[in-house]
């Protein structure tokens, strides 16, 4: 439409603005909006039921978008909505967390009208000095691309724009829509063709080039391994990384933010490789293999436990969304996907050296060291258990502090998803992203169970949002491990200061508090082993459909080895340098 | 100190920089710090008690920023602590609100070591691109200063103009601890001298002339006005407005967000102006006098009933805190102190035509408008009750939403301190605000009774912060106006689109939930005009030392009238503009 005057443009099927936008985020999968209202989003509101989407209603922006970050986890793309200043603002830290964990999803602020802002006029919710940009030019720095809709002759290029951008890099976008132009028109008959979502194919000849070098290597390794990550997830690589299993069978281990990726039930599956923190067989098998083939990799500190990989880069072949690295030799610009799959295609597994990889189960020797007449529930026996409550197909959540290192230590059922935020590490953030995830398989009309294990701090950041799982009657059961505080905190720096304390809450009081009905959710205590176990063991607890709300005491001072490890390394970080 | 580098410098008394910090904050009024622990702060926490101050433990950050927010309203200054990324992302809505609402706030940001950012270290709470100031920009377009401590020998100087600018601009600093910084030593003999907070003065010639000017017109006038808004409240020129009332008995009003400035038990006190939205008697006086001193004017949509202004600019005068103007004329530098020191210093009473104005009390015809024989509680009853419910230095909490209007209606006992938040109106603000505020209060030492009204709507977002108050045995009375959601947004948009629902809470569960023990708080419920009368009424409940927390149901669509005239505005501006 270049230049063109829209007033002067006759549109084919005209649609409102707010009509064309969420029409397209229904195209994309989406089928619920996240978010709160406020008077610069109330117009647009009005626009979701009448594009098929249902309206959530969080409890606070910042759940919203802690939400949206779980849905799209689980359905591949989510959108929410926040109002200008103190609504979007609000939710900021959530959408950081997704920009940082390369999380899709599209963020539709509603703004005051173009005309108040030319007129530049002291509106609540700015900050009173007339620039109406400030919260924009925030969120462009956690925003992989941002757009205002204030030019009706680019609204719909932009939106459009905006969603394949936010697909395609698997990072937020951020769409200012003011007051004023909901109601605007742009061209419907644009919404017959769907947006092409194709991520642009590598060059040819350089894909070539790369999976030669790769195969030779392959071919040339004693003792290959496969280690995937993250970016594999984020970037949807999982079908690809699932059929070179099958084609070749390597064995394949995965960093803990890559936990769920590959299936866990596949036979030469070896468990978590995250360092030190990593189970003693697993270190010896992947520190030991001459060849690592590293997909999606995202080293960071609680990744790693502490930067503590023991891997060689001339023997690791790294692939990325972005770019692939062989030993030293650099790719930019040749994406994992076109490398997978053209590896798939010509690889000869005849040609391959494959070791078989023990898969590490659970560690019985943790259980023991607990003394077995013991019933106190201990980090290491709680987690042990985990493995046998999980069924296929659940989605797992863990938070920040024990749980995210707790979960390490349990085998997956496939077809499981697992959600954590390793790198951003909000707490708080599972409590949000568990309805989100929840409300996902809803969507999809698959009868998925969703879990989550939170501990008792980081869940009263957020205890609110059990609210909206109730609302909408989701399927989740919730683990809160009550452990008096901050753990994880205790561990770095301070065990028994104040600081690291919380308020005593009665913690299963708080669903009917929240406005759960007789038989909406219900509620346990579990203390003791045998009580826990008994509730494992519980058939109705197995299959309940609604909201289970389990208080799981355990004592303060005790937490996943991993996580001991981890918080030395912090806390090590954190000093200062010898002189 | 200029260039020398530190390192050869003898110190004196070397302190730890974080001793350094807290002392000064100590030193300016502080005796509570707001916050969360995580692990890049948690060495600086160390320090809080030390320095003789108060460590709060906060439920989630934003909650931290709108205690700090209402602690510093009360106490003048204030102080909050958060982790890098995650926590002070969360809490930026709560400092851009204060940095709206120039409250002054000294935010302390714990941060990682310079080592983990000079290594570009892929640290959690990183956004995984290496660049560690991200947030730091974010913040400095919402801090009237940001100090980064990476400089050993310029952290004194640094900490030291922070707090200045902090409390002379009266807005939110930003000030960043790398980890290893906390145990740096500096000079602590400079902490023999207090800081100078003293207000730079006026041009002298330049106000004499101003001064002049003013007291001409004031002369002249036949029937002049006072008018005292936020800044003045807000620039702590509230001693020499009352000064000014004193010396002059000049009628006085003021702007909703100034409420409180000015004794309501001045003999010639006549009100809330606010444009169409004032009392009837108000706006003829106001709008009828020949000359309108203003102080700390903040003429937002809110403050003004939607712009409805009808004062002339040639018969006013504006005193700032950056600027004053007379009529058209404007004098930039020129700040309100000086000018009105000056003006009570040589003002001749015997000149001024000095007019009475009525004072206002609550509307009876709202109470009778009702029925008196309806035991419905309505919004136009409740606010003319709560008059006669408020007491003498009552510290008065509102929430954005019918309280921020209903309480138009109410006429003050002296020494009221009223806290809203008009201009930046993010709901859910008042529970935390509340609490900083009545903390605040108690470490004042003074046996201020803190009430807060909020809606049921607002206060789902922040709920969890009464487990501060219950911990910290705060005297706060609050009191849910549940009216099933968004009433303030039902008169702008939607009446009865489900997004303006809120899920049905039983509120007056949640204080056990959230830790209260026996006695530690009282929990009530009013459905009728009768039930509330009794309570408002009952010795016990004025009395109580404790929390007491007061369920008032009130039909859905009932809002004080200046609410309908507001959201009759806000319509206006969110629409399209007619073509």
């Amino acid at each position: 439409m270049g230049s063109i005057d829209y007033r002067f443009e006759r549109l084919e099927q005209p649609v409102d603005v707010a009509e064309y936008l969420f029409r397209r985020l229904y195209e994309v999968g989406i089928r619920s909006i996240h978010g709160l209202p406020g008077d610069y989003n109330l117009l647009s509101l009005d626009y979701i039921p009448k594009a098929g989407l249902k309206w959530v209603g969080n409890v606070n922006e910042l759940n919203a978008a802690y939400a949206a970050d779980g849905y799209a986890r689980v359905k591949g793309i989510s959108a929410l909505v926040t109002t200008f200043g103190v609504g979007e603002l609000s939710a900021l830290n959530g959408i950081a967390g997704a920009y940082a964990e390369q999380v899709p999803l599209v963020h539709i602020v509603g703004c005051p009208s173009t005309t108040s802002e030319k007129n530049g006029l002291l509106l609540h919710h700015t900050l009173g000095n007339g620039d109406y940009n400030v919260f924009k030019n925030m969120y462009a720095q956690i925003s992989c691309y941002v757009a205002k809709l204030d030019r009706p002759n680019e609204i719909a290029d932009e939106i459009d724009h905006a969603i394949r951008e936010c697909w395609l890099r698997s990072r937020p976008v951020y769409i200012m829509v003011p007051s004023d132009m909901v109601t605007e028109q742009v061209e419907g008959a644009r919404l017959k063709t769907p947006l092409d979502l194709s991520e642009p194919a590598n060059d040819s000849a350089k894909e070539d080039y790369v999976v030669d070098v790769v195969l030779k290597q392959l071919y040339a390794a004693k003792s290959p391994v496969m280690l995937v990550d993250a970016c594999a997830i984020r970037h949807r690589c999982l079908d690809e990384v699932n059929d070179m299993l099958e084609k070749t069978n390597l064995p394949v281990f995965v960093a803990p933010m890559g936990k769920g990726a590959v299936s866990e039930q596949y036979h030469n599956y070896g468990g978590v490789y995250a360092g030190n923190g990593s189970h003693a067989d697993v270190a010896r098998v992947v520190e030991g293999a001459d060849l690592v083939l590293s997909v999606g990799a995202l080293k960071s500190d609680l990744n790693t436990s502490g930067f503590s990989y023991r891997l060689s880069q001339l023997n690791t072949i790294d692939l990325h969304s972005t770019h692939c690295t062989v030993g030293f030799s650099e790719y930019h610009g040749l994406a994992m996907r076109g490398v997978l799959r053209k590896l798939i295609e010509r690889i000869d597994q005849t040609q391959l050296s494959i070791i078989t990889t023990p898969q590490v189960k659970s560690d019985p020797s943790m259980y023991e060291r607990q003394g077995p007449d013991s019933e106190v529930i201990t980090q290491s026996w709680l987690w042990s258990r985990v493995s046998g409550y999980l069924r296929e197909n659940d989605i797992v959540v863990t938070e920040t502090g024990t749980p995210n290192f707790g979960i390490w230590d349990t085998v997956f059922p496939s077809g499981v998803t697992a959600l954590n935020q390793n790198l951003w590490g909000s707490i708080g953030w599972s409590v949000g992203a568990c309805q989100g995830a929840a409300l996902a398989a809803k969507d999809d009309n698959v009868n998925r169970r969703t879990v989550l294990f939170v501990g008792d701090g980081s869940f009263q950041l957020t205890a609110q949002e059990l609210s909206t799982m109730i609302q909408h009657q989701l399927r989740v059961t919730l683990f809160v491990i009550c452990n008096e505080g901050y753990t994880i905190e205790r561990f770095i720096h301070g065990p028994d200061e104040v600081y690291n304390d919380i308020d005593d809450w009665h913690y299963k009081d708080l669903p009917a508090a929240f406005g759960a009905r007789d038989g909406q959710a219900s509620t346990f205590v579990a203390r003791k082993k045998s009580e826990l176990e008994a509730l494992f063991n519980d058939k109705e607890f197995q299959e309940a459909e609604g909201l289970q709300f389990v208080e799981v005491h355990v004592p303060k001072m005790d937490a996943p080895e991993a996580l001991k490890l981890v918080a030395e390394a912090a806390a090590r970080n954190n000093a200062r340098a010898a002189k």
